[in-house]
């Protein structure tokens, strides 16, 4: 070990890289330098640390990469639970809809945002993708709890928190890209149109042309459901995912949500396109919507990556959860427990999914030149006794309640369980009132 | 309210009672004399506490019945994580039965389900049911830590451990049951036969005929996987239901454990027969075995209760996770999101479950009358607000982790989630040196 001067080790622990090779350090030291991971190596017994202005003692636990959210609506924390065991169109437009025009306001989306940060802080999430509306003030607030993500305005044919006049929707967001484009590290903006069947085939040519010209990414959610497939058969003679190809949406920085009801057709459409995907399997099983053909999509290369969905359809940002259940649900479905393995699990919800919403080469993983998003979990828990194999204990084991550290770029985001740039009590409070106003307030 | 002296009073907190009515009690205050639920009452603003003994503030948050687990092996802890991803044969066949034919001592039966209680209680079960080997280690570990249990000592046709000779396993169950019958208020002893397929017809009557004559639950893996259902048909013309139903197994205390491959005649059966059915999902899933038609059981009138399975196949006992799995596979099962909604499956891993067991009279509710076993979940955490409807909460948000206090019989074994009765670094070492006997000394 040379006498390398460091801003930030982590030690004493096994590191999950999630590296191409997948390799396992045991006994592992991490060296980060400017925010970036310097190095990855194993310590030798007895060898002295290196220089460190800050030094984390991962107390024989696991180092592993912070989990990537690709897919959620932050402020929606607000309405966690609020109608639940209900079919997606009554779900939508009798309850979140109303709701949202309600509620959604500059200051409730900080509140929300700020308690999604919270909970996707201490559960091991340092990455987020998704959209929404006011997202200034989402991306203000993810910038104040300092995660990286991938922000976008949303864009739908109807009066929207924050864009009453449809017309301008693409001009919102378009304003709202320009606006963040460059202006905080950990954030890249971003366009999400709603979906193909609650926006126009030219709002969504003139919303994925606004993105193309600003180089981020586009989003939407796509063939979430049955009924959505079999209305843009009758009405386009496509499958949405052919529909939106038709109107040339689909490229690499095209990022499609949910993707269900997709066959090998739209599956090879969506390889050659190199379109990536977002896997919300607890939400799309909550709603009833149905299973993505997971497997096929891994199997045709397509980068894919897992997400929460909005409090209001999970109920939580618990990546851990997430995982579990995304390794197991397919094994039913495929009828084959050697599907969708720990390591491709976990894959996906880090290295896979910081590439589906194009971080491929930020996060992910530990590996020198990366951020330094990294988590450190203590395995001396009850339910965390004994380990054999790391990938599976984090797979079908940990929980988001046992992440211990989190770090992001360096920065020390979570220590011992406690948010460091957050403050707890006074979200608690404020998300205690707006609740409040929620349930005097909200249509019957 | 009069001036009652009790020895235990839970109060300030919501009380979510899983009665017939499914009552919750806003401002709670629940008073317990000798072990027993006296009253469930709201206490009016400002009223005085009555005299009690022991008083356990709730802080605001969720009174509960504890979680009962319908199906588990609790000295499978020890081998958690062991074998994943693997078909249900090779995991049994070449991983399970050789490991367990190696390490399952009485010693380390006492460890793996001293941890076992210690998880299940950490995350909130006050009551499990399930079956082993050297099932008296297994009462003797469950006993200190102070769980209500029903217990049974397995019976398969093979050498197992403790049981060399399998022509003495039914006599040597018969034996374990007479030994633990009355012993201890809180542990009830049982018969479990392995399988079908793994017992013959006459170890199988003998078994059940034993277990009648000792008037104690009856319990069998049955219909877990299609193979099993198909050389059932093949061998014997009949379903592993009805060929159960053909040899006198089926009655009011035999509990079917999985009932995965079981169709409407096989639940018209099970329906006349009064059998009890314990739904293990995540295991389920995880060996992709199916998923269990439990909507059906359900809407038959079919006592239904949810069971983690053992450490090796779950893998961990966390019920909260198993309410949520269950709320969410059923939906995407039957396309239907209204199915399963979270009073039921609620009312599956507590009420329903004891009443599997043959302890509905005992547990399962906070009602007056029944055995003081419940929990409070402090619910002042980021990923647990805002609260809109308990009964969703507690499935769709709330995590093992969330557990404060655990009371069973009237006495605290969980407090500020340190355990009151178990030494938690005892056996995480303990378990840490098995742990390391396992890794070196199992068959490649």
């Amino acid at each position: 070990m040379t006498r390398d001067h460091y801003d930030l080790i982590i030690h004493n622990g096994t590191a999950v890289t999630v590296n191409e090779h997948l390799d396992i350090v045991e006994g592992a030291l991490i060296g980060v330098q400017k925010g970036v991971i310097a190095t990855v190596t194993s310590r030798p017994a007895g060898a002295a640390l290196p220089d460190a202005a800050v030094v984390i003692d991962a107390g024989g636990g696991i180092i592993m990469p912070g989990l990537v959210n690709t897919h959620t609506h932050l402020p929606m924390t607000l309405f966690r639970g609020l109608a639940d065991d209900l079919p997606l169109d009554v779900w939508l437009n009798e309850h979140m809809f109303p709701v949202e025009s309600q509620f959604i306001t500059p200051e409730n989306v900080k509140w929300g945002t700020q308690l999604a940060c919270l909970e996707m802080l201490l559960s091991g999430t340092t990455t987020c993708c998704g959209g929404y509306f006011h997202e200034e003030s989402v991306a203000a607030a993810v910038t104040l709890a300092g995660l990286r993500a991938v922000l976008a305005q949303g864009v739908i044919d109807f009066p929207a928190p924050g864009v009453p006049d449809p017309a301008l929707n693409v001009a919102h967001a378009s304003a709202y890209v320009e606006q963040w484009l460059g202006r905080e590290a950990n954030i890249t903006p971003s366009i999400f149109c709603h979906a193909p069947y609650t926006c126009s085939g030219e709002t969504l040519v003139a919303a994925k042309t606004a993105a193309r010209e600003k180089g981020v990414l586009f989003q939407i959610h796509v063939a979430e459901t049955e009924p959505e497939r079999l209305n843009s058969l009758k009405e386009h003679g496509l499958t949405p995912v052919q529909y939106l190809d038709g109107i040339g949406l689909l490229d690499e920085n095209t990022l499609l949500v949910h993707a269900v009801w997709t066959d090998h057709e739209d599956i090879e459409l969506m390889r050659t396109r190199k379109v990536k995907i977002s896997h919300n399997v607890e939400s799309n099983m909550k709603l009833a919507a149905g299973i993505a053909p997971v497997p096929d999509f891994i199997a045709a290369g397509i980068a894919v990556g897992l997400g929460t969905d909005g409090c209001a359809s999970n109920n939580d940002l618990d990546l851990f959860a997430e995982m579990d259940a995304a390794a197991k649900i397919h094994k039913a479905v495929t009828r084959d427990p050697t599907t969708l393995d720990a390591a491709t699990v976990l894959k996906m919800a880090t290295r896979d999914g910081a590439r589906a919403i194009g971080l491929g080469d930020v996060t992910g993983s530990l590996e020198p030149g990366k951020q330094a998003d990294l988590i450190v979990v203590n395995t001396d828990r009850p339910h965390l006794v004994p380990m054999y194999e790391p990938h599976s204990h984090i797979v079908y084991t940990m929980r988001g309640a046992d992440v211990n550290t989190v770090v992001v770029g360096g920065k020390i985001l979570v220590k011992d369980r406690q948010p460091v740039t957050l403050d707890q009590e006074e979200i608690i409070a404020r998300i205690a009132d707006i609740a409040d106003q929620i349930r005097k307030g909200r249509p019957k």
